[in-house]
């Protein structure tokens, strides 16, 4: 199995006229959703991805363009990244490592 | 109802032998198991909560030290918190707005 | 010496009309100016601060909560902390323990 | 002038032996100084970065494999974007929009 990281997104259009951002997220989302080498899970905070390294800076990339494309003028994107490379390691297998020690 | 905010935490132990986390992990989340006035979430980066800020800023305070008693010398810890006073917000009603305009 | 973190915070008004944020970062300033017992510099990013974890924790809860007394609706803050208690740490000297490496 | 947008960038070893990491920041520093397309400040947190965003996901992604190649076996990289396009920024500029409101 190709070596994959798992990786937090959080982009965020600064200067909208409106509190709301959930419309901006929703059409970030599209550019995971078309995305079939990465899995992806939606949180209350951000999107939490699991792929390889290199797929995942290019999807954020353009997540980062999206809100941009609807008239924003200013985002702040967070990619943050745990690579670990002495294991194998996925979105599901870390939260069952925690789990499995404190049920 | 009282004014909440959702926040996600990371609590990461720095200079461990090993690269594997989740016993720290674990031991940092009864702080969250045994207060009973927040809800949280825990994911594949971090945990995410919901509460009063003050509160929250308690058990965030609570978590980083727990490290330091498992025997870790320097804790990175980051507190992300979305404060919205306009209206009520949850962490099922944030995913649920996105998830309505993207389903 | 009292034992002492550095911390970088991200104060972040979201829904604010226009993209220039300055005159926000600026309010929320007065909070550190205003605080005898810690260390500040600000950044471009955001605000590196110097001092006891409880007061930190503190001045960022009150910073946090200034773009609300000027009419935002939503914050979101980024309290991101360093606390390494095998020996004590500034800011400068965490500067100058890379430069001496790499000068 | 080529739009530029600014980033701060961490990166930051797990599972190291010692809680002393600032031999991987200086480390991490050599791709930085040999790139002569950006403008970079070292912070007592992380590095702040001025330039195209594509050339500094570049250089990232550069940073974020420096670790490995000393031997580290797990690596969390964040990388925070701030990209505004209805005006040119820079890091001096941020610095002294908010230095102008509050001197």
């Amino acid at each position: 199995m190709k070596e994959q990281v798992i990786a937090e997104l959080h982009v965020v259009p600064l200067g909208t006229e409106t509190a709301s951002l959930s419309h901006y997220v929703a059409a970030c989302l599209n550019v995971l959703k078309e995305a079939e080498d990465i899995t992806y899970r939606l949180t209350a905070m951000g999107t939490i991805v699991q792929g390889p390294l290199d797929r995942i800076l290019e999807l954020a990339r353009e997540m980062h363009e999206v809100p941009f494309t609807m008239g924003v003028k200013r985002v702040a994107t967070t990619i943050y990244i745990d690579d670990r490379r002495d294991k194998l390691i996925s979105i599901e297998g870390k939260i069952k490592a925690v789990l499995d020690k404190n049920p």
